[in-house]
């Protein structure tokens, strides 16, 4: 089903007030991990874009050799060097975990992907991060060569439903191939199967629409529910449910690459909003957390898509992702105006 | 009490002339001493906000890891990579030392702090700069992890009353504990206490208001007098007094990383100011210099609040702290209209 009013009033409740009642952090701490020699630029768009989109704290977690450039592109990042690759004088693995866990611990929401890249140490610190990532009930944004890591090894994230993959038509081909899903099946549905052979982490299959799928039928739910940390007091029948959203909104028409870079830290600042959200810091408790991860994939969907309209119109054929950053404010905006001031209005498209 | 007329036109006096009367270097040299291995955008941030401030010269100095981002923000900076971790190639702590030396003797006023990090070679060198700035009667302003560094020694600042210290809400609670405020003691009351308890530092408290205290009625004042080297004609008695000034002037609502190093170079460009006015540099002598810690953590912190509220009228939620750096001319001249001119008009709020 398309974007409802009601899910639109659900975001725009997770949206942190403006009127000067919280302190620096409240609105959101990002960590991107990604980063080593060859990608520089997918970490910095998806950390700056939670900065756009209105986080307080944005950090880039990466290899040394890719950090002076991070850093260099904006200094509002805070960007850690800490992903070694193995040499005789290299911080042993076991320190590295030490600084991961201190550094996470900070943050509400992990994206792990934009730039990693495919080396053995990186998606080894990866992993290391997700588990512990899991361990502290953080959300968490899967995209990119997270995505392959997921692929090699499904359990990873099997059964933590505080997480939100993006995979763009070809992961999701391969993902999709992982999982076991009958190559029958049309589109549309797969996103939903995938989701429930995750045991209800959601899928945001990026496209001509996008579609995002929570599917928590599946027997892996019941673990999703022990061990993504769901407060006692939420019945396990909140869980055994199916949630589809199709996103429609005209998004920009060059495929130029690193938009999916916007999208994850998108997504990330509206699961960061959420785990405010849920610790009570916006006085509202409506909404269900389970529903936290579907309602930041369907936010992030929505602005990355307007964001994308509108740095096309501006740019036409020439578009770089770079232009996407400044539109952020402005799409933000268009779907929730007056969102910048203390009486919110509702969300449009 | 709230900023008074006299107060905005004591600032006023410290404006270095803009009629062709100076040469380089008489409008201000500061220096910044933070920035390691994660932190790069902090220093970069106080420096830069010094020279849109006003000051001629602005020099960050770092460890080398910082210092090419730092560089590459911004050529207008001087960036000295002479903080190295200890290693066997390294320059020995008492070379480092002498650098430290040679340049403190050329700047007015160093800020301790902005992303100096707690590693212990940083704050090491932190506390040996803190050190040389003192024996040449400098004037300082401590930070965020200067702040740490102070709470772990308190010894290191006392009775140095041309130092400004800048503590956020975390940063205050620790440091109030830390000199043994009894807990109940009213929030405004506060900054007074400590301002005392180090024998007449100037404390500026930010939050919702900001509360600027100066308290030289403790017991340290006298040593005060003898180590920050108030120069023989100025009696004593002067020093015996409580300041408490309220900072109400609106600021901006977004509490993204970052702000407070705008704040810290604005209040360390007054004190250079300050420093050069105490030559005699521009002409005038009616202020006591023991106010000038005060008026420029007053002044500093009236053109960064309205620095950010500019920002956050542009920007909204989407508000960087790169996007205050823009806004220092425009938020100065608000406040002390004309001062760009030789024919100085009074101050506004």
């Amino acid at each position: 089903m398309p974007i409802s009013r009601s899910l639109l009033d659900s975001l725009r409740k997770i949206i942190p007030p403006l009127d000067g009642s919280l302190h620096k952090g409240q609105s959101g701490r990002v960590g991107v991990i990604g980063g080593a020699q060859d990608y520089t630029g997918a970490p910095f768009f998806a950390a700056i874009t939670a900065l756009r989109m209105g986080a307080d704290l944005s950090h880039v977690i990466c290899a040394p050799s890719a950090a002076n450039a991070i850093k260099s592109y904006a200094p509002d990042l805070i960007v850690h060097p800490i992903l070694h690759p193995p040499s005789s004088e290299s911080p042993s693995p076991e320190k590295v975990k030490s600084e991961l866990s201190s550094l996470l611990s900070r943050l509400h929401v992990l994206v792990i992907g934009p730039g990693l890249g495919r080396e053995d140490y990186m998606i080894s610190y990866a992993k290391t991060a997700l588990n512990l990532a899991k361990e502290n009930g953080m959300y968490v944004v899967l995209d990119a060569d997270a995505l392959w890591m997921l692929g090699q090894d499904l359990r990873i994230l099997k059964g933590y439903w505080r997480a939100v993959i993006t995979p763009n038509v070809m992961e999701f081909k391969r993902l999709s191939d992982a999982v076991g899903i009958d190559p029958s099946t049309p589109l549309d549905s797969r996103a939903s199967l995938i989701s429930k052979a995750f045991g209800g982490v959601t899928v945001l299959q990026k496209g001509p629409d996008d579609v995002i799928a929570t599917n928590t039928k599946g027997t892996s739910s019941k673990v999703a529910h022990e061990i993504s940390k769901v407060p006692d007091n939420i019945p396990q029948e909140q869980l055994e449910e199916e949630t589809i959203t199709k996103v429609d909104t005209p998004g920009g028409l060059k495929r130029v690459g690193g938009q999916g870079d916007i999208l994850s830290g998108c997504v990330a600042t509206w699961l960061a909003w959420g785990k405010c959200y849920e610790t009570g810091a916006f006085g509202d408790e409506s909404i269900s957390i389970t529903h936290l991860p579907h309602l930041a994939a369907v936010g992030g969907s929505v602005v990355t898509r307007t964001t994308s309209r509108f740095a096309f119109q501006k740019n036409g054929r020439a578009l770089l992702t770079q232009d996407l950053v400044g539109e952020v404010q402005r799409a933000f905006l268009e779907v929730f105006p007056d969102s910048d001031t203390p009486g919110q209005k509702s969300g449009k498209l």
